[in-house]
This record gives structure tokens, sequence and C-alpha cells, in this order.
């Protein structure tokens, strides 16, 4: 890698009680954690669902990197009484339960802020206060159904489809994460704790804005893709023809150069000029045509070939990159972008935090083990030395 | 409505040169809005893109709430002296023009950061610095498809789809939101400014994980969707039948009482302790007898009962509710999740900001007329009185 990647430290000192499962909770405070703050992730002794769940620990690894793990049984009175005492001393308490399930295990944020009125208490729920749904249960596709994601996505005529990122659940977690650090800056000022709150259905409706410009325009529900204003623009295939083999381009309405620059690159330098195809508009009403013209240079070329001559000549384009494609791409690497986490006898290709620091990607360290932490937070938290850590494990509190 | 909006107000007097346009940079500076930063978006005398590409105001009013509007010519000597003394002002800087326009517009990072070595200075590209395509343009569908959303997403055996929410430029507009925010909570223990990057080709990667799980487990490109391991799992037709009466439900393999919920629901408690469906993995191997049991009952409810029903019992489920659904649902309204924004003589149904703050709404204020603000904005960052203002405008320098 030509740069040594590092924590930004943004966040160094910030302490968060991290009771999230899943992904929606968990992301949050791994992108707590990729800033620099310190997350003791408080996980049942048999471990929260996202790494039981799953049978292999891939999922778990993806959305806890950075953080540290302490066990603790949560329904026994000691153990509730030891978070408590952690609550003391966090800037930050996260959890994403099912509906009322924080408030049953005595941790609800009457009890927490009346014991540490400066902290900021955030919660994810798959249905905010006051919606019909508001006890619902949810997962990413709950929501990204419920939000109106996929009603937007699909081919024109088929089904609904889910989309693949999981918008309901990262999408969520990092609406709240920078709402979290707003909050924490302004402590800095007012010295006051908040309660955040956040659905994920309602998060869903944020990534799917554009569906409501298009519901405020037409007074109609947004439909699975916009009519075709604009030509080319969408998907063409290219060699040799597999499953994603196919290069993303268009050509924008704000930028006139776009079209000349493509029919030169497709050896078409004879329509330039042909006022049919000119102006956008009366394009558009061809665009069978010139998606024809389009394709026929795109079939002779490779996705990546197509790639990087479209973009060569400032024509806006994408190759439908997979998932082997792109952790086999060593720039990646050498960027820091992706890096190799170890966790026990796993490795893995994990996507680290895209926002670069002064030139330098974020240090992925791996996602820990169950437990194994707990000694290490109880000393740094609590200052409870090896006795009285020992002592607890003896009891079955941690 | 049953509470107030009003800003959190954790911004307050947090100052944003806000030069983006479109959708990935306006999104994170809209988002330090609705937090009570204080946005002046520097404007050309002619709109930005975002404002005048669309022939109406809905996608630029969506993306640009709360903010203020300031006309400034920077290709005069004079417009780029006045935003120049506005660096000096600011707290954080922010773009997203094509790679090198920012260079030749006079503010790149090494001479704002010069004027004000405090300053957050905060950049979206397409692509990364040292990608193979770092000079390529980007628009949200270029960066899903080069960052791995599309090929995750489509039908099995169908074409790669681009997933309808906006990944790649709201997604992207997220994730450096939170990153200011991070680096200014820094700034107020170090001081110093900090240079943030980041590429939607990236940040597309980032809330694609969920493919690069199955890429780890796998060691292959990730599917349209995983493999049936979860029965059932996915969206079911409803009454009417139209193009999108379906609900999304699933039944949890960390939950086994999802299924025997299900069963009774729908009438079928014979089958509750049937061996071959009452273990997951079984049961995934009958999905299409299992599809058949859930499709007959869904098909006899609309979604919204389907919903509420499946939910009441304990089941996830969500109906797949389109814009138009949304936008008429009374208690997004009585949340303040949607609220009416007003812009000159259009009125548009907007998704505010998520997260609640102490139980109150994020309040939407106007996206800014063209140069609205300007001679507000020089009052009150420069000082500038009204005749100052007045001669720069004579000058055609905003």
């Amino acid at each position: 890698m030509s740069v040594t990647p590092e924590s930004p430290g943004c966040l160094a000192g910030i302490r968060v009680l991290d009771l999230t499962q899943f992904e929606a909770g968990t992301t949050c405070t791994e992108a707590l954690a990729w800033m620099g703050a310190d997350i003791a992730k408080v996980e049942p002794p048999r471990g929260e669902a996202g790494r039981t769940g799953f049978g292999d620990a891939y999922y778990f690894m993806m959305y806890n990197a950075n953080k540290r793990s302490i066990t603790v049984n949560l329904k026994s009175e000691r153990g509730l009484a030891l978070v408590k005492e952690m609550v003391k001393k966090a800037d930050v308490f996260t959890e994403n339960f099912a509906p009322g399930a924080v408030e049953r295990l005595g941790l609800g944020y009457e009890v927490v802020s009346a014991i540490n009125p400066k902290i900021i208490y955030a919660q994810v729920k798959g249905f905010g206060d006051g919606s019909p749904y508001e006890k619902g249960l949810s997962f990413d596709p709950i929501a990204q159904a419920a939000g109106g994601a996929m009603s937007i996505t699909g081919e024109l005529g088929g089904r609904p489809i889910k989309p693949g990122p999981t918008i309901g659940d990262t999408g969520t977690g990092m609406l709240l994460a920078f709402s979290i650090v707003s909050a924490l800056l302004e402590r800095g000022r007012t010295g006051k704790g908040r309660r955040l709150q956040v659905a994920m259905q309602d998060s869903v409706m944020h990534y799917s804005r554009g569906g409501f410009i298009t519901q405020a325009r037409t007074g109609k529900a947004a439909p699975r893709r916009p009519p075709a204003n604009n030509s080319p623009h969408g998907i063409y295939p290219c060699k040799p023809e597999g499953p994603n083999d196919y290069v993303y381009l268009l050509t924008s309405r704000a930028n006139p150069e776009h079209w000349p620059r493509l029919l030169k690159l497709v050896g078409r330098e004879d329509l330039i000029g042909d006022t049919r195809l000119n102006d956008p508009d009366t394009r558009a009403q061809h665009h069978a045509e010139v998606d024809e013209i389009i394709a026929s240079w795109t079939r002779q070329h490779t996705k990546q070939e197509a790639m990087a001559q479209l973009s060569g000549v400032g024509v806006p384009a994408g190759a439908v990159l997979d998932t082997q494609e792109l952790v086999d791409e060593p720039s990646f690497y050498e960027r820091g972008m992706l890096q190799t986490m170890v966790h026990g006898e796993r490795k893995m290709a994990m996507p680290t935090w895209p926002v670069r620091f002064d030139g330098v990607p974020a240090e992925v360290k791996p996602a820990p083990l169950l437990g194994e932490h707990t000694a290490e937070v109880l000393a740094d938290w609590l200052g409870l030395d090896a006795a009285a850590v020992a002592a607890l494990r003896q009891d079955g509190v941690v």
C-alpha cells in the first residue's frame, strides 16, 4: 500500500456503550469506531445475534471492525448493575433491539438518562413512534419495502425488486452516526445529553427521495424507472456478454459535449450535427436508434475497456463490476480502500471507511472475538482489577 | 402535527461555504443544515446545475432545504476575492465539481487551506485518487454500476438493475457529512483543519458490503440474490394485484417463533410441528410449498391488511409502499416525517431528517431562491452594508 492506513482519531476519547446487534445498529457504532471512538460492545454470553446467526463469522466481521467485545449477563442483577456503572462513564448509548426490549432489560431511556444526564441515548427501530406499525418487527428488506425503495427498483413492467445494498440497515446506521456526532458536538457547548430515535422505514425514504421528486412532479407514484427523457442512459451489453457484462453510460442534459464526444468515440462522427439527435429532447424520442448505435460499439469491447475509453474521452461511464472483480482490483488495496481483516482463522477482503482524511485511509482492526476485551474494558472503564473480573466470571456475571 | 418541528440546533454557529451541486454534495450540506449549520450556498449567477438542469424546481428543493443562496461570479477576479474572504470565516468548505474544476476556479485545497488552516475542506469525486478512473466523470448510476450495487440487484437470471435509491449520491453525502462533523469535533481539541475526500464508487461499496460477505463466504461474485437458505423470505402478491401490491415477509433463522406465529395467522396450525417445515434448513428445501401456503393467504388481503396482521402477531412484514401511498399516509405528517415545502409557487411533500432529537422532528425551511440571501450572507459573514452589496451587484460580481 502506498500510504499506511491509520485511524483519523477524530473521536478519540469518546466512549460508546454499544448494545447493538445485526447491522442497522452495528454499522452506526462501527462508523464511530472508524473515527477512533472506544466502542465497548456488550454481548450476552452466547454472543449477539449477528455473531451467532449466520453459521460463520463474515457477517459479524464486516459490521464490527475496530470494536472491543465484553460479555455481560444482563439477565443477572449484578450484570445489569455492572452495565449501569458503565453508563456513568459513557458518552453514547446505542441499541437496536425489538420494540420494548431495552426497557424490559431495565436500560430504557428514563433509567439511563437518570444515571447519566449527559449521555447521548440513540435507538434504531423499524417504524417510528406514532406510526401505525410502531410495534412492528423489521429487518432490512422490510424497511426497503415499507420505505418506498422496492417500488422504485426493477424493470419497467416487472415486479418490485429489493435493492441489493442494505439501505434499511447500513443506510439507517449512517444517519444515526451523523446525528450522534452532531449531538456530541453540541454537548461540548451545552453539557446536555439528547435522546435520538430513528426508524428504518423513515431512513429508507431519505435515500429514496428521488422518487418523491417524481411524485411531486407528476402527482403519481414514481415508477420503477423515470420516463426516458435522456438518451443514451442505461446499461449496454459488453463482451463476452456474461451476467454482469454491461457498461452503464449516460449523456447529461446539463452538458451538451457528452454526445459529440460519444459519437466520435464510437466512430459515428457522421451523426454530429444531425438535428434529430443533437437536441436532448428529440434524441430521447429516437432512443431505440441511439441505443443500437451505442450497443453495436459496446458489444465489441469488454466492460473494462468500454469504461476506460468512455471515461477517457469525458463521457460518464461505469462498468457493472461484481464483488469478485472489485476484490481482484489491485488499486483498491494500494489505496487502502480494501484491507484484509483477520479474525480467528478467517480472512476477508473488507471495504474500509470511504472518506480519506488528509489522504490517509482508515485502518482496519479486527472485529473482536466474543468477550475478547471483557477484562480490558472493565479495567479501562471501571478500574476493576484482574481479581475482581475473575470473581465476576466465576459467578457467571461476565 | 402533534409536535412542533424545530431544528435540533446541534451545529448552530457552524459556517459552511457550500460550492456543491446536483445531489452527492448538496445532500451532505443539507444534512448539516438540518442540524442547524449556516449553509452559504454559493451559486453562479445562472444558478447551480441542480437548480437549472431539470425543468422545474423539485429536484433543487429536495436537496437544498434550510440553506441560504448567494450568487457570486467566480470567473471575475472580485468574485473570487469575495469568496476567499468568506473562506476566512468558514468552518467547512465543500465541493463536488468534476475532477480538476475547483483547482481551475482557484479554490483548490492548497489555496483554501493556506487562507484558513482551520478549515475542514471536503470533496466528493466519482473515483478515488489513485483509481485507474480518477479523472472519470460520475453520476449516481455510474457509481452504482462501478461500486457493485447493480451486480447484486435484480431477478435471478435477469439483467443487473440500478437500485432506485440514490446510494451513489445521497449515500455518499451522508458518509461525508458524518466525517465532516467528526472532524469538527476533533478541531475543538486540536484547532487544526482537515482535508476530506470521498469517492462515490467507494461509498457505493460501503452500502453494498452484504455482497462482500457473500464473496468472502463463497469465493465467488455475489449473485443478484443470496441463495434461498431462508423460507419464507420475499414478496408475496396481495389484492388487487397491481404493480406494487405485494407484502415482503420473512421468518428469521434467529427467532424460531416467527414460523408458528405465521402458520397460526394463515390458518395452518395443522403444520405446526411438521418436521419438514419446522427446521429452517429443511423448510428452505421446501420453499415452493411454503411460498404457496403464504401466497394463498396474502392474495386474500390488501398489502396494508396483510402487513397490519403479520406485524400484529409478531412476524416481520412490510407492504411494498409506493410514493403515492407514502405521501397519502397521515401519520407521517402527524409525526413531522413529511412536511410540505413551499418554494415560490411550488409545494412538495418532503421527507424530513429521519432522526428525532428528544422526540422532536427537524423543521423544513424552504430551499432558497437563486441569490435570495446574497445581501444577508454578505452582511452576516463579511459585515458588508447595503451600499457595498449594491456596488457588487452593479458590477456583476454578485
